[in-house]
């Protein structure tokens, strides 16, 4: 079969690999009709993400039909249509049973980083029936594909862990596919303000168009001065991180009113200055997580009723063929305007 | 009337200064019975508080008898036995409608900092109301000062912000009158551990006898290994710092479990290293606050009720009079062994 290789910092190719086989009795073998490609990918090929190691087909997103399945697994079966979920459960650990399934001790984010990925026509899927969710007849799949990780990931990270509530002030650092997925369901619970910050004119303008109140500009200028005129000086009651470098995360610290909770969803390589001088007495709350995917079925349901437009998140498509191509494209979004990448294999 | 006057950093003494009186009609004035001596008055001898200026009348705790009260106090009268405590608040602000009275936009913590405190034989306490309670007959009224401040801060910043649970692993680091404060009310939620980490013996020992499961010295050896191989390797569900230094700080990112909370208590002067690139994607919570003082009438019960037995934590005992040896005392602790130390007007 086909697959995105990585072979170590800078390098990945379109490789032919043998086709996965069932390893445990609760392993799924899924056919990928659809996958993309994740911020994280491009980590992995600077070589940001030690346990993954070349050799490794990349992607942990996608969608697809169950192909063959372990004696252990009696939910799903050859022919069904089913959402791969970026993160792989076993359902019977003390994490998994705390739902917090990110980590399971012999799952959590794995698929494209410890074991093969997605980006490939075939995957195997460890603990299938706690990995993989069914899609409903007549679901618009490509759009589904933004429920394996980003969506998920925007909503639990950012918005869930954010406390975001009917009135709030909300800023989100960051106007990427992430802070745009956070920005989307944030919208679920009526905030007052929602305020995006980015370096990107171009993803403020997409910003805007998908609900943001009010964008900052912040590659020039004074943005926590900005954002505390919007404010009314007070600053924000939910500041979603969703970039992952320390000036971001420090500008959430500047623009946190008390009582506030600065939201992260960004992946950090290096430490942050925490200027503790100014928040020990401000009553905030600093959150950190690596996406649950417990808000899955939730969000399933959203995008059924019309309610989340996911659709939107998707810029260009590709064949698996393109894949490098797809590449370019997402990792040069600031002159191609990609959001995220269909793959089709 | 007497008064430990604050005269500049490292400058204090006993004076004679005129009697408080009433400003607003929402005022009261207290005759203060006992008071008491918290580090936070040693932070402004140090000259760590701009906001409390020379001159200023020493002191945020206390317990009293009304003296005279405003126009507009109708539930309090000459008379009333009251306890005094370290947050003043209106009532009616937007933060005093959420409990944030800790930032009470015309109150908060005042007294002793921005107007005249409690070390005197009389004190003003503006938004009487709602900044005193009453103190039911028959209470004990030296254990009750222990309700000022340091009894609703170690358990409203630690152990409410931490969500000690049952069966929670609890670390607190630093043994002194705020972390065993933290360690006593902590024991409300019947935490399977509950492991004090400081660098002075005898606080340790004392920390021991108020409950704590395990010890750790941290003057030597390795005490995150030592706290790993005490929680199965796992970390804790909940790190309380009760100290208020990069060093202690940063214990609690070492030690914090994935799903855990660090809650702050220590007041801190700059900022810390915070090691967002291991904590990204562990699921944790930091929490910050200025105490509220919402759970003063809670913890008033509880004392009543003998479950929480407060004047443990008072060791010495003095007259204003004798106000600067207080001080001493108070200040020495590693010598005389003080915990909380009572000022009898």
């Amino acid at each position: 079969m086909k697959a995105l290789v990585y072979h170590g910092p800078g390098s990945k190719s379109l490789d032919e690999r043998p086709m996965p086989k069932l390893m445990s009795a609760t392993d799924a073998i899924v056919r990928v009709t659809r996958t993309t490609i994740c911020g994280t990918d491009l980590h992995i090929l600077k070589g940001d993400v030690p346990t993954c190691e070349p050799g490794r087909i990349l992607g942990h997103e996608g969608v697809g039909v169950i192909e063959q399945v372990g004696a252990a697994v009696s939910t799903f079966k050859p022919g069904d249509h089913v959402l791969i979920s970026c993160i792989t459960s076993c359902g019977k650990c003390d994490y998994c049973r705390r739902g917090m399934y990110s980590h399971c001790t012999t799952g959590g984010w794995i698929l494209g980083n410890r074991i093969d990925g997605t980006q490939a026509e075939y995957v195997r899927i460890p603990h299938a029936e706690t990995s993989l969710y069914p899609i409903p007849a007549g679901a618009d799949e490509e759009a589904l594909v933004m429920l394996s990780d980003i969506l998920p990931t925007g909503f639990e990270c950012g918005v869930l862990n954010g406390k975001v509530q009917p009135g709030s002030t909300v800023a989100i650092v960051g106007s990427g596919p992430i802070g745009l997925a956070a920005l989307l369901t944030a919208q679920f619970y009526a905030p007052a303000q929602i305020i995006m910050i980015d370096r990107d004119a171009n993803r403020l303008e997409v910003a805007r168009t998908f609900g943001a109140t009010a964008c900052v500009n912040n590659s020039s200028g004074d943005p926590v001065a900005e954002i505390m005129k919007l404010t009314g000086n007070i600053g924000v009651d939910c500041a979603i991180e969703a970039v992952g470098v320390p000036a971001s995360f420090e500008l959430c610290e500047s623009i946190i009113a008390p009582g506030g909770t600065i939201a992260n969803v960004g992946v950090h390589g290096v430490k942050v200055d925490l200027h503790m001088e100014c928040l020990w007495d401000r009553n905030i709350s600093i959150t950190t997580r690596l996406v649950d995917t417990v808000s899955t079925p939730m969000l399933l349901k959203t995008v059924r009723s019309g309610r989340l437009e996911a659709g939107k998140l998707i810029t260009h498509r590709f064949g698996l063929n393109d894949v490098i191509k797809a590449y370019d494209t997402f990792a040069q979004a600031a002159d191609t305007h990609a959001l995220k990448v269909i793959i089709e294999a």
